[in-house]
């Protein structure tokens, strides 16, 4: 783990949030390679379940929310943990994952414990009276719900059908931890999906299998991936089934993603809090019902962090060791590198540029690397997993061929510069 | 502008945030169609400013952000408006865009002005002390100020060069208005370049074209946009010069985007703050020193709205009037339209089914319609900006063309089904 902390961090996928000040803790920034690897991660997500089917609808919808929304949720009475305060050294904990009734920094008397609201509340508006109080969203899927008859409003979908959102999140963590497991700050990326409560056993059974194919395309091993069933006391009360995709992080096994069978629970709290009809007519069986919900949840910051983790191998190669990045083309920071073999031939360095611009305008994420010796700089590429790197060297003077290396075994092949798009394309499919 | 509003929310592009509890003011929520014109916008812009460069790097930081960076950035002194109470109906009013001093409501005595500041605030942590006081950022611009000496350990980049962010922002205006114009979530695309000195008008110059260049690449007509040059007395007092574009909205000519010499105001307050040194070596010319900096700023939701405006047409065609988004085909949300001639002759639809499925694997966002009359669906999708509307009709089961309809003469084309896919690509480009 520490490893890949330091990994991401020299060379630009994730650094410390307000670092230069301290930090702020449960915050951090994406540098280059972690804001083009968290992007390809979403695009493939969208890809795959909005603009891949035709039964879904993506929305995006504001992180301020009108607090009535908490309220019918059951956010602003449920979403709490209970805390206590060390009377001698007043720290503060959470005393349902506390083993005895000590404080277990310094061995206090804890006080009384109290709920505490994970929500982060501000104030919105010029008034300072307290109906102008608002809560970042703790989770994308309230925006779907309030929006649910706009929906139906505005496409008429046929049950079943989808409401899929990515954005960010916030939860006042009491412990972050774990690098960005647990943050303050987070993304999801979320499906509502909408259908008869007969239909709730298969459609489960269906989003399951689709969850587990969504890790397979980004390349996590089924070996690290369990499934909990959780049983019917740890699940929240509405629902009757509940699935954690659990993942092994080198911290433990923890949770990756969440399949949640939500009945008719949200919708019918929306319709009640709101006053406003959220059911659903259906025009085949003339009838009008609240439909139930099935709930697929992914965060980004844990595919983020699994990703790197999965892709992470150390090897061999030429009898040198090597870290790298074994991570799926599609989703790499860096599609391919372009390198002159000598930085101060002029005909070598012109020619790898041309490359280069060519390259970089079908593919975008190309660079560009003249520093160093040959073997260093597809050391570097392999540390950010760039599955594709191009040497110019005296022969493609002649032959207008390069070489193309893999990252994963180190082997070179020679290309036509002019079939250099195909292959790679190719590839990436 | 009631045309475009009504329009956004009965096709799907932009609803009301937390609409079924009364809304929340200042925040909207995007649909479908919307979220799929916002994300062709940044994926625009980060294709041309990001990935089509050498030289920019791309960032994603925290919107909760350590408070010592809004101290040394001068939010928590300045960001503020003056405001006043009236007396009598306790209303609040902004006392510097008041023409007279008395409430413009009612006619009523105000109270004495006071600084409000515009930055949402909250608490982080489970303690109740005022350490624990974080902002959501008003702006994305500083999390890149913050992060530059990670981008320059991480990437040793030559001066010129610059970081950019996509991200929301916040900011607690006290009168919203002007559907997604002033909102108090907001989207930004931020550039911060570094420099020389010496280069500023240069790069200032340089950045103007660029900016210029993005507008009409999205298809803002230059009639449209007006460089306003800021006057010293209100530019900000570090900067030499500023240029806000603005644009013709139908309530009036304003800003749309901003380009700030911000000199090295910035880095040099953050060097202090946080006295981490954030000075820039220079290995050519052996020098040490801050850069100083250029910095673009677009608006997303801005960008939306001017694009919407801008698309909004109404004509005449084949005798009916018709209002239609005369979108760029590279942002349209949807890029092409299948229809079977008829719902009730399978052979039409199966075909028009298989043509849709094979043309959505290529272009995602590619919608089926059977229902209703032809000329009714080629409305619905002039309405949402359409490029494309393919029709499979009885002459297609003889030779195995479509007709592809243009959105904007309404003309259309016999095509070979099996060309569609290198035509819409061509139009596309």
């Amino acid at each position: 783990m520490e490893k890949i902390i330091s990994l991401t961090k020299r060379r630009g996928f994730i650094y410390q949030g307000s670092e230069i000040y301290g930090g702020l803790t449960g915050t951090w920034d994406y540098g280059p390679y972690g804001v083009a690897l968290k992007q390809n991660i979403k695009n493939l997500w969208w890809k795959r379940f909005v603009d891949g089917r035709d039964d879904m609808y993506g929305i995006d919808a504001s992180i301020l929310m009108n607090s009535r929304v908490w309220q019918s949720s059951g956010h602003i009475s449920g979403f709490s943990d209970p805390l206590s305060d060390c009377e001698d050294c007043k720290k503060r904990f959470r005393t349902d994952v506390l083993e005895k009734r000590v404080c277990p920094e310094c061995g206090g008397k804890l006080g009384e414990s109290r709920q505490f609201n994970m929500m982060f509340e501000t104030k919105i508006g010029a008034m300072e009276d307290s109906s102008a109080t608002v809560y970042l969203r703790p989770e994308t899927a309230q925006g779907m719900f309030v929006n649910f008859k706009n929906i139906i409003d505005s496409f008429h979908p046929k049950i079943p059908f989808g409401m899929a959102q990515i954005g960010k999140a916030f939860r006042n963590e009491i412990t972050p931890r774990d690098f960005v497991f647990r943050t303050r700050e987070f993304e999801q990326m979320e499906i509502e999906y909408f259908i008869k409560e007969s239909e709730w056993k298969d459609s489960f059974e269906y989003w399951s299998k689709e969850m587990i194919g969504w890790m397979s395309e980004i390349g996590l091993s089924k070996e690290n991936i369990h499934e909990l069933e959780l049983p019917a006391g740890e699940r929240a009360h509405y629902s009757k089934r509940t699935i954690d995709f659990e993942f092994d992080y080198p911290f433990g096994r923890k949770e990756l993603y969440g399949l949640v069978y939500r009945a008719d629970f949200d919708l019918s709290a929306h319709s009640g809090g709101s006053t406003v009809d959220l059911s659903y007519y259906d025009e085949e069986t003339k009838e009008r019902f609240i439909p139930h919900v099935i709930e697929p949840s992914f965060g980004v910051d844990r595919t983020v962090l699994a990703v790197l983790i999965s892709a992470y191998t150390e090897d061999e190669l030429g009898g040198e060791k090597r870290a790298y990045l074994k991570l799926k083309p599609s989703l790499a920071p860096v599609k391919i590198a372009v390198f002159p073999l000598l930085k101060n031939k002029p005909e070598l360095v012109e020619k790898a540029r041309k490359i280069y611009t060519e390259l970089k305008k079908e593919f975008g994420s190309v660079v560009f690397d003249d520093n160093g010796n040959i073997g260093k700089r597809y050391r570097r590429q392999d540390e950010i997993g760039t599955p594709f790197c191009i040497t110019v060297d005296f022969e493609t003077l002649n032959n207008d061929t390069v070489t193309v290396r893999d990252r994963d075994n180190g082997e070179q092949e020679r290309v036509k510069i002019s079939e250099l798009v195909a292959f790679v394309l190719e590839t990436l499919k």
